[in-house]
């Protein structure tokens, strides 16, 4: 066993303290409470966690340098000291009744673990969160998180209030998606998320993780209990608020930013003008995920959400799982298909897109033929390939012209 | 009657005399004829003609400094001496039956008016097309023409293969964008074309233009005659081919330009993968018009290409008649809109995020009651506001603070 140099206390025993003081927090605060995020961030866990246990308001507010932001769920009202004091309320009322041994135990005998930074199987795409990192991870499932939530990790999310085209869509994606080796990351809501879930269930090889608001005790939705325990058995659970909780809209909204995160890329197939998914996309744009939508009929009220996201928020237009499979990385961008390359053929001038034409797709043709072909003076057949050849769309080799395989 | 100093003609003859020469022209050659076009942009109508009628095929070639395009009904093959040969060819082989008198004759005999440039009801949009503008033009019915394919005006099209979807869209697309105030233009096709006709012919005050591929006396499809003389008797039937002239394959891809560039912009409506409907909007692109299309669900075939347009050519997404208004001169640009302002705000850091949101919507606040407010100190406050002000999000007057309309 070797010792930091820096910190004299043994490692394996100082990541299980912080272990605990994450867990600690995940009890103590919601995933929204800005000032335990900000004292976490700051002082650290175990410090902040002692100031939790016995600060005054003014200790707090010292700690903090005066900064106690007001937290979403308890939006703006009061001085800094008051918000420091309620915070401390808040944290005390729960800290009272924690008892970290025993929500351990329980974790460990319905096979739950409590995964935090430094495990792992702590999955590094949350890092991209940064000072709103979840405390810690609860995750249920024979599967490890860091390897579901890798390169090829997508979330397929929409409404609950989905159309059958919708849900069809969503599980025809889901399986082609997972049966290609990719991980469908979804809320397990009704509709469109238990539909590409059910997608990836199907998938030979599939893999699924579903993300929930609530703890992994309270199965939510209950008519999603049967898909859950599925998921739970063959891949995995996760949700970052421990037994106990019930889902709560706050949280649901918390919980978008933990689908946005773990994935590469998001897609969002059928949501409403106003949705839940329309925040999952945000969040994800905000991580620099690539977020794509699927169009539906422009008289679907249900497909609103996605147009919007198309043409007002420079999502990725998806019809097909292979552009899906375009959105992560090492995928071509949108746009650098054979079209592209038709748009930068359109870019030239009409001279030079008919010396262009006039070389043969396979073999090669000599300058003074090209000339000869297409009626333009030698000169300025030299003028249109030293062009064409400056843009890599031929070559040439002695008095040899050929295409590129760009346009071959 | 002025004379031109310049020219000692008399300006009406002359105008009259090119009238004869451009009709002359759109009797001989294909709107495609390449070699017809060149002759008539660099040497003039009129001595373009004397050489139809009377040149060698050298002096063609010379007239043309040894510059002979391929047309694109013949294309490639041969010299430009060849080439040149060929094309008096096909000119000499139709001159010999030209009756210019009797053409129009019977085009005043049947109210069809044979346009060129310099007259009033010319379309100024149709010089975008440069070297390939149309000879001239034969429109009937009661519209001025210049006035229908003015700021107002937009091409619906799309595939003779529609669905009830695509006819829904097109029809009410076309009727509410009438409605309006706008000319519906189209290719009085069979599908989206006759819908989006129809949607227009429906609304109060509307407008509609249906430019054929064929000549104004045979209207076509044979199913749409009744839907084309309606069009004819209200508003305005366009082609640049003369009567007698039956539509082609090339006639319909040369008309395509016409629609796309009378248009401000064009809008597909509903297109398969393959589709003389995306040729137009790729026209329009060259054109610089605008280019919108209309999703659908992803399952269905005759939506793929309008699909492909927003993926891959950036062809912005339409889903109501607002949308397509914005396309026109003066609209806001996709994307614009409010949710572009909601980027924008989301590119803030959470700190100046918070110390705009903290500033009331309406009502000014001071500095001080702001740091109050969300807990942060003076001087970060101050800098957040100097930042925000900046970025014209807030102004400062005195001690007070206030959002500017952008973000009020």
């Amino acid at each position: 066993m070797t010792e930091n140099p820096e910190n004299p206390e043994n490692p394996d025993i100082t990541h299980e303290t912080e272990r605990r003081a994450r867990l600690t927090w995940s009890l103590l605060a919601e995933p929204s409470d800005a000032v335990a995020l900000m004292a976490r961030e700051r002082l650290g866990s175990r410090a902040a966690l002692e100031l939790a246990r016995e600060a005054t308001p003014a200790e707090l507010l010292a700690a903090l340098d005066g900064q106690v932001p007001a937290e979403a769920a308890d939006p703006g009202a009061g001085t800094p000291g008051a918000r420091a004091s309620r915070a401390l309320q808040r944290w005390r009322g729960r800290l009272a009744a924690v008892d970290v041994e025993a929500v351990l135990e329980d974790a460990d005998r319905r096979r739950i673990r409590v995964l935090i930074p430094g495990d792992e199987e702590w999955p590094s795409a949350l890092d991209d969160l940064q000072e709103t990192a979840p405390h810690c991870l609860w995750v249920q499932g024979p599967a490890r998180l860091d390897r579901l939530a890798g390169e090829r990790a997508a979330a397929l999310v929409g409404s609950r209030a989905s159309t059958p085209y919708g849900e069809d869509v969503a599980s025809s994606l889901g399986a082609a998606f997972a049966g290609a080796g990719g991980t469908v990351v979804s809320g397990g809501a009704y509709g469109i998320d238990a539909a590409a879930h059910r997608g990836a269930l199907a998938a030979q090889d599939g893999a699924t993780l579903a993300v929930l608001a609530g703890g992994l005790d309270r199965l939510y939705p209950r008519g999603n209990t049967q898909l859950l325990e599925r998921i739970r058995e063959q891949h995995l659970l996760l949700s970052e608020a421990p037994m106990g909780t019930a889902p709560t809209r706050w949280r649901f909204l918390a919980r978008n930013r933990l689908i946005a995160a773990l994935s590469r890329a998001v897609v969002v197939v059928e949501a409403a003008w106003r949705s839940g998914a329309l925040s999952t996309a945000r969040l994800a744009d905000q991580l620099s995920r690539p977020v794509g939508a699927v169009p539906g009929p422009v008289t679907s009220a249900a497909s609103a959400g996605c147009h919007r996201l198309i043409r007002e928020r420079g999502a990725v237009l998806v019809t097909e799982p292979a552009e899906l499979l375009d959105l992560l990385p090492g995928g071509p961008a949108a746009g650098e298909g054979s079209f592209a390359r038709q748009d930068e053929l359109d870019l030239l001038s009409p001279a030079d897109r008919r010396v262009l034409d006039a070389v043969p797709p396979r073999s090669g043709i000599s300058p003074g033929r090209l000339a000869d072909e297409i009626g333009f003076a030698s000169r300025e057949v030299g003028a249109a390939l030293a062009r064409l050849e400056l843009l890599g769309l031929i070559e040439q080799e002695g008095q040899r012209v050929r295409r590129t395989r760009r346009t071959g």
